[in-house]
């Protein structure tokens, strides 16, 4: 296992070091729970707080995007493991003006359980947690359920406008309403060429054999809609694009903020012509691209492949998609 | 070979075609040559111009440092090769003010020629064009002659603070003095897990075998200083950061900024364990870290590695880097 690691069973807790150290400007260490981050100057008096948390091996998701008009704080878990109740419940705590907290997370089971647990145990300490979980996975629920979809790479979406809403004076139930509406318009899916390795474990967990790619696969590996022979990127990307606009059944006229997420080891290169294909399917919908973030927004540790995410925005969304921020993972100025 | 692209010869301008729909709020492709982009206000009036240019597959580098208070134009090359000539005239011509064009490049051999040449093309136009060599990779060549090192993942540095100067109104030697300060400070070194794979050609052109690494390895797959067992993260980043940090001749109080960049396919999560013991070897100097970028900032490929970029900044330099820019690859605010 050619990587850059200590221990493989420790990999989280050096991970959480180096990024405490690197990003001390902006985000400072929990002193009660070292599997929490949090931006250092929360509690932000009188803001409602966001909060997420996930499984690690997503970087620079979820604790790159703890900062200004971001995140509040992040429950850091083991690679591809959600946290436990209690680094949400001390994520809260830690974080709570008197004016509640949002949990925004992706749906996944593990991590709905712990984030349901900790919401009762705050509740026991007086502080009020309310939460959405993003379910943009195209892939991973028939549409008639996207209840049970998982949350992608969608997630920096939802994540970066509460935050704006929640800077901008909004009380709680304004900033889970505006949550809803980002997971009701937000929708991704990804496609594997080559699996990843979990270093604890030191061999890919599912396979992708050369030649074939697959489509729709999850974020830790999750099998997708189909196994197909490897197609030109030009195809990928069409296939990907259509899917995602008719699932969200795109009109004339909408405008979408668009990730093209690395999920690891794919050369920036290939994000970009796939892009170019992408912009032009969107295009032929009659659908206009307001922005586009292209790079590594949600990955799965080396995992080969690539993750398209849309949302659809309307005026209000864009403006506080707009409203700078400061974080790792993204600067908006 | 698990990849996304279309026919692989022609990747250079499906990558191009891409980037500039995805980044069209800042950046335009030249009218006159597909392979120069350039920031969509330039030339911006009374001011030096900023241009760089490189062979392709270390993106974002070079066309991702294009933006406000950044790069005006950047010359693309084929993957891991110079732009001709041409491409450098066509980037000149196309931003020069009348202020004159600061060409900030690193040094290789063809680049260097291509720059000449430019150099003297433009001249016969009326432009003038003077040129700054990154010599950063401390790998390349022995410290007495420094002049001979290759520019590696240190040039964002340079281009960043030259940028700045130039947005503040200096003229061309000053802008060119700034260029020199920067390339005399900033030290680079490269470790290698693993070689990348050119799409054109489909399999590794060098090789680094499983269990060891190739320390000091060069951003096209270049013979390093030595080939070792590879080790545990922690002591990979003390021999990193002794390495740049005695070849600096680092003494105590002074002040470094650092670019921590994945060759390419490391995990983002690798990146942070490794500035864990980076950044206790530069404590243990008694040097202050004054920023850190870490991520994907000069690539190469899908190369497994990492390189430790530091440069040593003084108050000016500083206050340079401090400057508000926006491109796709850096924003500050």
């Amino acid at each position: 296992m050619q990587r850059f690691v200590n221990n493989p069973d420790f990999v989280v807790d050096d991970m959480i070091k180096g990024f405490v150290k690197a990003h001390s400007d902006i985000i400072v260490h929990s002193n009660k729970n070292k599997r929490v981050v949090k931006y250092k100057n929360a509690p932000v008096k009188d803001k409602v707080s966001i909060v997420t948390g996930g499984g690690s091996g997503h970087e620079p998701a979820f604790l790159g995007y703890v900062g200004e008009n971001m995140l509040d704080a992040v429950a850091v878990g083991e690679v591809f493991s959600s946290p436990p109740a209690k680094a949400f419940l001390d994520a809260f705590l830690e974080v709570d003006s008197g004016k509640g907290v949002a949990c925004l997370f992706g749906n996944y089971a593990g991590d709905t359980m712990n984030v349901k647990m900790a919401v009762n145990m705050a509740e026991d300490e007086d502080v009020l947690v309310k939460y959405v979980v993003a379910t943009d996975d195209v892939a991973s629920a028939p549409k008639e359920e996207k209840h049970k979809r998982h949350g992608i790479a969608g997630g920096p979406l939802m994540w970066k406008i509460c935050s704006a809403k929640a800077s901008k004076g909004a009380s709680l139930d304004e900033v889970i309403e505006t949550a809803k509406q980002v997971v009701d318009n937000t929708r991704s899916i990804c496609v594997g060429l080559s699996p990843c390795v979990i270093p604890a474990v030191g061999k890919p967990n599912f396979t992708i054999e050369d030649g074939t790619m697959e489509f729709g696969v999850g974020h830790h590996g999750e099998t997708g809609i189909k196994v197909e022979e490897l197609k030109p990127a030009c195809e990928i990307a069409k296939e990907m694009a259509k899917t995602v606009l008719d699932d969200l059944e795109c009109n004339k006229d909408d405008e979408l903020i668009v990730i093209l997420s690395n999920l690891g080891s794919t050369p920036i290169m290939e994000l970009y012509i796939l892009y170019d294909e992408i912009e032009k399917i969107i295009s032929s919908y009659g659908v206009k691209v307001y922005k586009a973030l292209i790079g590594s927004y949600v990955t799965s540790l080396d995992m080969n492949g690539a993750c398209l995410s849309i949302l659809r925005v309307d005026d209000k969304l864009k403006e506080l998609f707009d409203m700078p921020c400061y974080c790792p993972a993204l600067t908006i100025n």
